[in-house]
């Protein structure tokens, strides 16, 4: 006997809660580095809590996390679903956790109505999605995607010189009873709950957010190189400050870069050498991120940054590493559509919008049908420890995600309104 | 029987080589911060080196080293020299060391001849000069001096939180069997040798420095303070950034200090916070190294440095603490006299120059005369392990310490000179 699947918002929200202890900040948030003893912490909840509606772990090996259901056509391509679950240094409880947990919850809501699907539907969460340890972010989907190759990824290392490598066999490690797959599968479809990161739903008064595409985004690494002499003796005509190189290459990027209001142009991440008071420094290390919606001003505000830095390094040397060269992209109409139909069954108000923000989503979309379900933010804040979404948010978009679920692996249910 | 003292060039240097051991970084150059593992070793053997002609070591409760050689008068007030042995985090093996082991080497010569000066003379190695460990520098002569307070000092802490009372417990534990006195004594005269750490001497081809003086310096610690916010979401219209805010105050900074060739402004060392590539920085906490001969100039470019902090810093807040005030000093003209005939006498030409850098000296001045004795720095490099300095410049500013102490002890000799 099969019944009416339907998730449940207290054990949904008191996962989300319950996962927010690992890697804990002092007073609120959470610091779960990707491949960190806290993901694992984290990956051991998710695990258990997954065996309780009979869903097989299994990793692969990028590190990214899959949690399976059983199907009648075991055969057939998965349905995957879900997000991550590391964080930035200075995280809050929403950020990936609840995509991979709302995932979670709609699988295990089908478990428990003893309900088959056709196809299996897998729920993942993805390695370093982040990229605040390893740079650069999302190696789990690319790697799964194809986009990049293990050897590349393998090799990065963190600031305190751990490499992937050796931070993936410490969590794999920590799993030695759960299968290991290649990487890679046909997948059927992709669908990504996420917090929205921004407060255009919040402002409009939606409860979920339809996603168009995701904005193009490009990241790079400048390193300038000067040359370190002593601050008090030094003439300062015959200094190669490469501080003071990169003042100058980042107020005129901070110029450039202000030409409209949907553009994002931030230094997030900036290292000198040798960082003492008293001492010329030699080298400045800095990561820029640009966001544009529109790939041909993305494109150019990215050569006007290399120019930048090509004017304004002298007298200093310098080198570009482009890391991150992602365009705009649209995700599947029929799957967006049967978001909105999901959203008005269940009287939530929906809005179409377009993703700010990156997401694992981005590599799926060329692999399979893709989909994003956003739920509001408050005020927009994200990756800070203040960052929070409404619980009856969270069980709305559980709530959809179980519907569109339930439709691509043929187990469409009846529902209680007029239709 | 006493004979003539006089140096031995080849001991001295072999010191310098030998203390580069502590601490020595991968190829050259070394990391020997204040009161660390690395700077224990040094005293070890720079105690061990003076026990071997007789000199009684003994500390104090700012972390100060001192090693006595004894008088006929032995409750005469000591002359003082020496200079320090602790580096920056890139350091060379000269700056502080040559100063210190030249002030041995010479008291070890009047020692060998069986000389008894009518004073004592006391080598110092004074507690952390370079401030890049704990800031700011110079502790150790300014608790000597009175200009701070133990309270003061001990809770200032490094980067990884550790204090300095934590420190130097751990620098006196490791020496339970040498003299502790009190802090501060009566000083008879202070003489410190030091490279130059610019390239007048080079330049103008002479070997000795007559230091007329050291240049005012003036240091702060800027803290400005944002909110953290996603790199892909947040508008930047919105954003507080403390990067930009660091950013627009650093560059107007480097255009108003460009007044004259004689000024130095640095800013060394800089944190941002949370430091992770997509998230717009939080905090931004960095250091500024003010430095000019002309203390009217000095005053008025403080005022304006901090005038610059507060037009720049909205939409972030911020805090100026004033670290270090130090107007420019001049040197005892009677010592001055002395290291020129000195020179003459050793056919060294030497020249007059104010010192750009500041000194353990500049506390002294106040306290005794005072004076410093230059030798040549290869193109004027400094605070970078490529620091160097000729053997026969070391002999030379040894031979000239040791005629001034010679002469501040009763104990001046016969010259082979036609004088």
């Amino acid at each position: 006997m099969t019944g009416v699947a339907s998730i449940s918002p207290e054990r949904l929200w008191s996962r989300l809660m319950e996962l927010g202890r690992d890697g804990a900040l002092p007073e609120k948030g959470v610091n779960r580095q990707a491949l960190s003893a806290e993901e694992i912490l984290s990956w051991r909840r998710i695990i258990a809590w997954g065996a309780e509606a009979g869903l097989k772990p299994s990793t692969d090996p990028a590190g990214n996390l899959f949690l399976t259901l059983e199907a009648k056509f075991p055969h057939l391509s998965p349905v995957v679903t879900g997000s991550h679950v590391d964080s930035q240094p200075t995280g809050g409880l929403f950020d990936g956790v609840f995509g991979t947990l709302a995932a979670l919850e709609a699988v295990t809501a089908i478990a428990e109505a003893g309900m088959i699907p056709d196809r299996p539907i897998t729920v993942v969460a993805w390695m370093n999605e982040e990229g605040s340890r390893f740079a650069p972010g999302m190696m789990g989907s690319e790697l799964f995607a194809g986009k990049r190759t293990m050897d590349e990824i393998m090799v990065v290392k963190d600031a305190a010189g751990i490499s992937v490598a050796e931070a993936l066999a410490a969590v794999h490690a920590a799993f030695p009873d759960i299968e290991h797959r290649p990487l890679g599968f046909p997948v059927h479809a992709y669908i990504e709950p996420h917090i929205e990161q921004s407060d255009v739903l919040e402002r409009a008064g939606a409860v979920i957010g339809v996603v168009s595409g995701i904005q193009g985004k490009k990241t790079y690494e400048i390193i300038i190189s000067g040359r370190e002499a002593h601050a008090g003796t030094e003439p300062m005509e015959r200094r190669q400050d490469a501080l003071q190189a990169f003042v100058r290459m980042a107020l005129r990027m901070q110029q450039d870069m202000a030409i409209d209001d949907v553009v994002k142009f931030t230094i997030g991440r900036l290292e000198i050498q040798p960082n003492a008071p008293s001492v010329v420094p030699s080298s400045a290390v800095f990561r820029i991120d640009l966001r544009h919606p529109d790939n041909a001003v993305l494109d150019r505000l990215g050569l006007r940054l290399e120019a930048i830095v090509t004017e304004e390094a002298h007298p200093c040397s310098f080198h570009i590493k482009r890391l991150v060269d992602a365009p705009s992209n649209t995700f599947d109409e029929g799957l967006q559509s049967a978001i909105r139909h999901s959203a008005g069954r269940h009287g939530y108000s929906a809005l179409d919008l377009l993703s700010a923000a990156g997401h694992d989503a981005r590599q799926m979309a060329p692999l399979a049908p893709s989909a994003m379900i956003f739920i509001p933010c408050r005020a927009g804040l994200s990756h800070h420890p203040d960052e929070w979404a409404e619980p009856e948010h969270v069980a709305a978009g559980a709530a959809v995600l179980l519907d569109l679920l339930l439709e691509q692996t043929g187990l469409s249910q009846k529902y209680g309104d007029a239709s």
